[in-house]
């Protein structure tokens, strides 16, 4: 296994947020930190000089996608992720488990592994933790993931039970399976809403012994309330010296309370989708570019953003451009949602070395409940 | 009217060819010149800086799109075409004549000027030589074009006959309606297959008094050798102290015709369209990004070409782009041809200021029919 070396480098005071760096084989990432989702091989809508230009430390891939096509020996041949997606940073690569578990009718699930259909053209394929760890060495990925069960939520507590000892044994093969030396492999801990399992899983997997840990099976359609009290709960079972890091979430405010609990690295579509459907994040809140009250708003999306669409595009332009169903629509609200997303994840990271976390949290529900929420869209 | 100073440079010994430089109040283009269409206040998929790189020194809009959506008093509000996009070097916008003729059943032409139904939503509008002119005004371009009824191909010489003598009466009112001095405006002739008509045409115009003179009505379905016929046969009518301009061509071939026929300006939307659609030019002719033969190929687009992209991806990753529907596959694509396009008018340019522009042409088709040609889509 790599030798992945995370140095914690300041805890906060007041929370449990702590600030760290990442040394991976593409180089160092500083902790906490987003990753935004560039399933295909692309970060939708953007090229790799854009991400950087962001402030994107590293990206994540999907196992599944990557598999269906191109085909993962394909990339493998061509030289990897980083040369194929030109993109010289680190990447990290989920295990295709979630997504083969959200195929619903077109998976089964054995001992073995799953069984499912393409979403693509209906063709069966089966997904075992041996291959997605074949897969992502072929991809080449900076950071790989154990193969896992996702339990449906809600789930009957004895199912979520079973569902942690297959996803235990799965990465038990994992770990067997991966042999680059160039690549950290991430145990994920599940368990459902249960924290007593989410102990259970956490203790199994550091047995096993991976190079992070990541809470997998969360933003699955509970509350808000409740999953940030899952972050809370569950930090504590992985130790402080290793990475954790939580799978598809989430909005700014949940960015901010998993920080707050401890957490390290994080990933979602949310500032990419939502782009493309004009839902663009502010630091006063959500606003839709396609709200009439834009029509001739000659102001920029967020006047604190210092970005390259607030820089030179009005509102009134994006509105155009949105309703046009132009492709520089989806092009510019990407471009904004990621540099709001990673601004926020540094500010965040200047706040914990400064020893003023607890403020800047404060700072930022104030400012999102304030006067200046045009439009919101809850 | 804008005194729009057209300065010839160099006439080419061996063809008609010409180098010009033409001087609008955004700035001086050199001529001959693509201009990469803006439809709707964007050239699709690319921002203004890319546009810069990929060498475009003007850009075209459409007056018909623009008036529907977002409105040209929206724009005009909010100060003109070049401060909304985000452009500031020179812009043409076109008359909304040939679009709103384009709309067929939607449409009926009077002397008056043509009744329309919205494309959008079906809302009925009217256009007229004087609206067309106010929209222009408002949108700012530095080069306006008169409103001109494009009749179809084939047609009764009558009718064309009939046709063009409606387009010069219309010519007269667009002058008349045009106050701005800031903005030059261009007379649009007509003519259909007939040199003699378009003769009359031009005569006519001139004798009303443009900047400018464009060929409009080509293009709409006739043989390639029939169009190039006509750029020879339509040059002389139009004084080689003004810039000529075909409207709506072409392909990299028509180009080179009609530079070699002394024609200065073109725009077409085959660049960025065909991009779209995965349609690639290259120095050795057409290919499509999606072809079984580039799965593999580790190859730039064009070995010949030092764009952006050709720079940094692989055939076998842009094929994986399209095929997966991914923006950047647009995006990517629709760069390299537009820096094919506006890179082959930098080398027409270059070598009619060397005196070879022939020598150039000749080489130009050489290389097309050569044994580089790896997927022909003719
Ligand atoms: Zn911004
Ligand atoms: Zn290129």
């Amino acid at each position: 296994m790599f030798d992945l070396k995370f140095e914690l480098i300041k805890k906060d005071p007041g929370s449990s947020a702590r600030l760290g760096s990442l040394t991976t084989t593409h180089g160092k990432i500083e902790t906490p930190i987003f990753m935004p989702v560039g399933t295909q091989a692309t970060v939708k809508a953007m090229t790799p000089e854009e991400l950087v230009q962001a402030g994107s430390q590293i990206i994540l891939a999907n196992t599944y996608h990557l598999y269906l096509r191109p085909g993962h020996e394909l990339v493998g041949r061509l030289g990897g992720l980083h040369g194929f997606m030109h993109w010289d940073r680190p990447i990290l690569t989920d295990s295709g488990g979630f997504q083969v578990f959200s195929l619903g009718e077109l998976r089964k699930i054995s001992e073995e592994g799953v069984k499912f259909r393409s979403h693509i053209d209906g063709s069966r394929h089966f997904l075992s933790p041996e291959l997605s760890i074949a897969i992502q060495q072929s991809l080449g990925a900076d950071i790989a993931m154990c193969f896992d069960e996702c339990p449906p939520y809600p789930a009957e507590v004895s199912y979520v039970q079973k569902s942690l000892e297959l996803t235990t044994r799965w990465a038990r093969r994992c770990k067997e399976a991966h042999t680059r030396t160039d690549q950290a492999l991430f145990g994920i801990v599940q368990g459902g809403m249960h924290p007593e399992l989410r102990r259970e899983s956490a203790e199994r997997l550091i047995e096993i012994g991976f190079d992070g840990y990541a809470l997998g099976g969360l933003s699955v359609g509970e509350e808000k309330g409740l999953m940030h009290e899952m972050f809370h709960a569950c930090a504590p079972y992985v130790p402080e010296h290793f990475p954790r890091y939580i799978m598809g979430i989430g909005a700014p405010e949940d960015l901010i309370e998993a920080v707050n609990a401890g957490y390290d690295m994080f990933d979602c579509v949310m500032p990419t989708r939502n782009a493309r459907n004009g839902a663009l994040f502010t630091s006063f809140g959500r606003i839709n570019i396609k709200a009439a009250c834009f029509e001739e708003d000659t102001g920029p999306v967020d006047p604190e953003c210092d970005c390259y669409v607030c820089r030179n595009y009005s509102r009134a332009y994006l509105r155009h451009l949105y309703r046009s169903q132009e492709i520089l629509a989806s092009r510019l609200n990407t471009w904004h949602n990621l540099h709001y997303y990673l601004n926020l994840m540094r500010q965040v990271r200047d706040s914990i070395a400064a020893g003023t976390f607890s403020a800047f949290r404060k700072e930022f529900y104030a400012q999102r409940g304030g006067a200046g929420s045009v439009v919101s869209e809850r």
